[in-house]
């Protein structure tokens, strides 16, 4: 390993390749929860900026017949449906059902024609049923925003890639709890999984999305 | 976000529970192929180090009655079985079948009774059956070795955690291109999904299966 | 192909080996839900001795330790995430959510300790979290009784022996609304994946787990 | 459950819905290898029949841009990834790499440009990355040839299905052992999770993709 040259130089010999954008999008809102916007809460994140970004892509999307897709995280009272990544990360206790800190803030009304998927890990496509809805749906882009950007957004974001959709990881319309890995696991995904594009090259792209509805 | 307080303490209040060793180990040794060795190769990352800690700990888990499995990368001549990930990552063209870049470097040599797994995507569970096996086996942690941290070894770390084993990521027994996203990695898999354990410990570890065989 | 000699002998050259019970077991009701017994339903299939012995069994399960799952089936209103099998099976309907013909029937009350998962298709397994759940767990051998053999007993069954878990199909605890696929799956079953078992002997070895938990 | 209603009228109350040919069709050929075609072997299965007509659809699929893909078994010596189904099924020991029996049929020789997947489970999805091939290729529609009917067609079925495609069953180009379970296969699968359709529609089919590709 180097510690010795600048960083962007060294992947450049190898990384960062562009992907572009696909011809059938859809969006996803990934664990916009209370949690995360309470100060109260210790997975609280000072993400408000996130959220607000995400919401103009998703009226964006709308606008334009692109599907929106929202996650939360839930699980049994008793955490035994959480598997390893419940024994491992503690602040999983605030998804219990019926813990009001997985719910959805204010200013997320998901509509009554929007999906929402549950899940227990932290990729939205790990235990769900979402790659089977997105392949029947013809779905060959998914336009990534929501929290946080090293843990659920770059777990879905590697799984997208995976699976065979296209990932776009929205800048401003992800977030974390602290700047450092906040932006290593941006660079990490614009390296090698996806493009990292900023909200108004988003917003371009879905509104050449009308014509084709 | 933020970026004023200090990482460490920012996450001490949320993150980076131990999980602890599990009852009955294997060890997987993630992608050790040529192209990370061969200075002239793009994906040439100067970890020859890391290779030398992980077959300090194959030799551990060997001589302990540890099953020890493999994984190299393989694609068809076209990188049509690649998906989104072939198009994105450039370097991956080593890759495809026939390359030498994609074949054991000195030292690597794969016993009889071993299992090497060929997977097309970062994580050595997806698109493999790999879980599969572990279960069948009665496995319940699986002790990371390999390239590169950020690539491979996280996406597997992940996926290791949401499948129901415990992830072990052995600290000097992964290597990376650069320290700062090898850094970076290491930093979200302790804190999120496994724990990242000095060779050491791990060998202790492994020491204290032989009764059990 | 022949359909001269007798089904049994031909079979018997290759297939029909016993697997026999694992060390830990778990029970799954699958998709014992009213549309099956109530005869309004088009799915209504006259399986109260099946839902009868299944209860049988989970009483003997409870009584041991060994844990119990349920599953059932649930969609968005305009089955977007129902995928093909939505499209293809008219009768999921009845398994949007809110419909009553998705509920429990009476005598199936779920303990508060006990595990519900909803799924979208066929396997328990596929679209959900079981097999995570079921690793994390230590489980080795899934006891299946619910409906119906030909549709959801049958690929959850052969996703549990796929995954990695001994499938154990209890003869009497499942049901089909008609004989002829409910035989004809439990053959194929008990030929290739799993062992098909009688209650008796499920109960018996059920009793066996008292000692160890 | 009934013996006494006409199966056929029993089920049309419920089931039978065609769901139709998609778009962008693949061709999948599984498992034809010797083992099926050879007496001496214990799975020999007396199908040169079903071969002659997938090899007929092929043809068409191939002259029309039609990708075709082909899926084997392949396990360790030792029979180590080959988990419960191995354990099960005695004669899954002909699929061991390097057993003769693994191999491709004269007449089955496979283009340099189409793919091959090696798998360890009856599903041609499980544990591979078909999904994400056929995903990523904007594939919607899977037609199944194959070996046996019962056995790793079925499974390919419900989990080409459960994955977002749509799966057409070519009937004279799949085959079983007996005609029993072949034909109770086809009814399950035309019941609830594919078309099950003649090889001249096929052909038919395959023949307007030309003007596409």
């Amino acid at each position: 390993m180097t510690d010795k040259t600048d960083l962007m130089e060294n992947y450049r010999k190898a990384y960062g390749n562009g992907i572009g954008f696909g011809q059938r999008p859809a969006l996803i809102m990934i664990d916009f929860v209370r949690a995360y916007f309470d100060p109260e809460c210790e997975l609280y994140a000072d993400v408000d900026d996130a959220l607000a970004s995400a919401l103009r892509i998703r009226e964006a999307a709308r606008a334009n017949g692109v599907p929106v897709i929202y996650t939360n995280v839930t699980y049994h009272p008793d955490g035994s449906d959480g598997g390893r990544f419940f024994q491992k990360a503690k602040p999983l206790h605030n998804f219990i059902r019926g813990n009001p800190m997985g719910n959805w803030p204010e200013g997320l009304e998901v509509g009554d024609d929007e999906l929402v998927i549950s899940k227990q890990y932290p990729s939205a496509f790990f235990g769900t049923s979402l790659a089977s809805t997105l392949t029947t749906w013809g779905i060959d882009t998914l336009i990534h925003t929501g929290l946080s950007t090293s843990g659920c957004v770059r777990a879905t974001c590697v799984d997208c890639c995976s699976h065979g959709f296209i990932p776009i990881i929205a800048r401003e319309g992800v977030g974390d709890r602290h700047e450092a890995p906040h932006e290593s696991n941006l660079f990490d995904m614009n390296a090698k999984y996806g493009d990292v594009v900023g909200e108004q090259e988003i917003l371009d792209y879905l509104q050449t999305m009308k014509q084709k509805s």
